[in-house]
């Protein structure tokens, strides 16, 4: 007989999913009514409502996708590609070459445009792609690498974008909630997320929008979505502004409650108040993890406060100092993803994970661990190196 | 500004989601824990066992897809499906329709073999089918028609599959833990479910299942799945039985609780003694539905216990009778659905629903709305009448 199964109570500074807020996990367990209650449609539209806020968009294509941030990727790529089509990804880490793998198998084709692991998209390479590629449909980059803890400058490439008539798809799993991100400002088309990161939400949902201009390349396509599961002009049947809403698929009733209050939680913090936090707990951070000696994988200019790509020495076993946090201390930090497998960390402030306690925590564990692997490191003047960030 | 939101507590016997036990609910809350982390690899596994249970199957390829179960049909279609290849669909309501989008939509041709709603499909004419279309690659059908409560006989169905060298496909989103279904004795080579039916879990997973037959077809497909979210070639490093699981996307890691605590709650109940449960519980329903002079859409020999299609007089005004349901008694029954929209109701007893509670609930609420919209009802001999079944 197996039984109910109850889970560590761990702090989470990986990747993703980063620490849930109490709250949410309340809203989480509330009592399940059916999607197509009143009450329920009602819930939705404030979703959309808050969504908007997040994104700072008046995009009326505004929803979460019924699954994870991957799904929401395809819900963007598989809407708005058809067969023939010709995309410009950015590539400067894992999440770049997914995107690849989505316009691939849509039939259409990417035209890769690479950048270094760790570096920013270079704007430069790209406008040459642009301008290479008259015929391209769309230009796609990541905002927030999440393998490498780097951040693009997705304004700049989106005006690009538009300068060449393409449309423009951003990547923002790690990026909303976190750091600066304006979806009208900066003329973004089709952006898609996730919950588990900067929202501090479980996983499982993928809040996307899109601009009217995308919006009608969607709605005025020649040939079906491939996916039915993900096709936004059926689902917008249920999402959409109508009073009459349409039974499309099931929506997962719970995680919807646990989004809005994710999204209830950052309006009451505002939203640059939230940006705010993530980079002063990053710089926290940094004059911690500094004082151990360790190296930071990605230049101060273009490092995401969420997401800290950290290199550790040769001498040092990754496997068993994450075996050590997380049995001697049950903190989760993430290893490396694709290239940086092996040779960083990937250590979360993200959400409600981004706090004081935890940059506390990190830092003072991972010294120990470090201690005693033998690395001469001072963890008290870490401690204190942190301490004095938050002091001054 | 937006405040959290509190669901109203609702009675559900719509199509699904169904009322979830409280057990799950809290499991739902636990606190979320990593993708990887070693506590919850080996609650995957455990989930994996308790579905081969759930579904009779010994099948290696058993897991829950993280999306609905209109995601988890498209898994089936999407993997198993290259372009240009032929299944016989076999349509008796609204769900077949959506299997003929999936394998569109998958570049194949669908073979439609359709049936009355609400009649179960016809065996004959799907044997005639697959012996007319010898090059067809799958026969498709759905156990459990949610859109009219038919169950057909797909041990039988499959069994013909076999015989023409057809792989089967069937859909079990309102049949697993509710009716008899066993996978491997009925040579069911792959399988969708829902979460949120007869298991009374949340909605948003879908349990699926693939004979090491289909298997075989997905791993040595010539061309890309056309989903990389869906793609189990993919799929399956991080929920394959190796020790070493690798990331794919983030796993809905409380759904997953959620999902294991309903299974765990079937395992500890029997899966034959909640089958038992839901058909006493449909008996004392037909006899006090019956007894309020209201007829079944379907006949009794394919009624489904868990899904039950009502038909009501033409005088009767279905949205007002609904609305009454859930203002007064907070009480959701579903409505008709395709072709049966509006001249029947789906009244589902799925789960934890199936108790004699809900049944008593449901028949004196009905009861006392249609004699408020002046139909000759008597609603305590329909009360007596399904408390006699309880009684006998």
């Amino acid at each position: 007989m197996i039984r109910s199964f109850h889970p560590p109570v761990r702090t989470l500074m990986g990747p993703g999913p980063s620490d849930v807020n109490p709250r949410i996990l309340e809203a989480l367990s509330r009592p399940t009514i059916g999607h197509l209650d009143p009450a329920f449609i009602q819930m939705m539209d404030e979703t959309k409502l808050l969504l908007q806020q997040a994104f700072l968009t008046s995009n009326e294509l505004t929803m979460p996708v019924s699954a994870p941030g991957s799904a929401g990727m395809e819900t963007v790529f598989t809407n708005l590609l058809e067969r023939g089509d010709r995309v410009i990804i950015c590539q400067n880490g894992v999440f770049g070459g997914r995107m690849k793998e989505n316009v691939e198998r849509c039939g259409a084709e990417a035209i890769m445009v690479e950048d270094l692991w760790g570096s920013t998209i270079d704007i430069d390479k790209a406008e040459q792609a642009l301008r290479d590629n008259p015929d391209a449909k769309a230009l796609a980059c990541v905002h927030a690498e999440t393998s490498t803890g780097a951040r693009s400058d997705v304004g700049v490439l989106c005006g690009l974008a538009a300068k060449y008539d393409c449309l423009s798809i951003v990547d923002a799993v790690t990026s909303l909630g976190g750091i600066e991100l304006q979806v009208d400002e900066w003329g973004i088309d089709a952006i898609y997320s996730g919950t588990q990161k900067c929202l501090s939400c479980v996983p499982g949902l993928s809040p996307v929008s899109f601009s009217e201009r995308a919006a009608k390349v969607i709605r005025e396509r020649k040939s079906k979505v491939q996916s039915w599961f993900l096709d936004l002009n059926l689902v917008m049947a249920y999402w959409g502004g109508d009073a009459k809403r349409s039974y499309h698929h099931t929506a997962p009733v719970n995680s919807l409650y646990a989004l809005h209050e994710s999204l209830v939680i950052l309006q009451e913090e505002g939203l640059q108040n939230a940006w705010h936090r993530h980079a002063l707990n990053h710089d926290a951070f940094v004059a911690g993890i500094e004082t151990l000696g360790l190296k930071f994988v990605v230049d101060k200019e273009y490092r995401l406060p969420q997401l800290n790509a950290v290199s550790f020495p040769d001498s040092i076993d990754d496997g068993r100092v994450r075996t050590a946090l997380l049995n001697d201390y049950s903190l989760e930090i993430g290893a490396g993803l694709g290239a940086l497998a092996g040779s960083v960390w990937r250590i979360g402030l993200m959400g409600y994970a981004s706090n004081k306690k935890n940059v506390l925590l990190c830092i003072s564990a991972l010294g120990n661990v470090l201690a005693a692997e033998g690395l001469a490191v001072d963890v008290s003047k870490a401690v204190a190196a942190a301490q004095a960030v938050y002091a001054s």
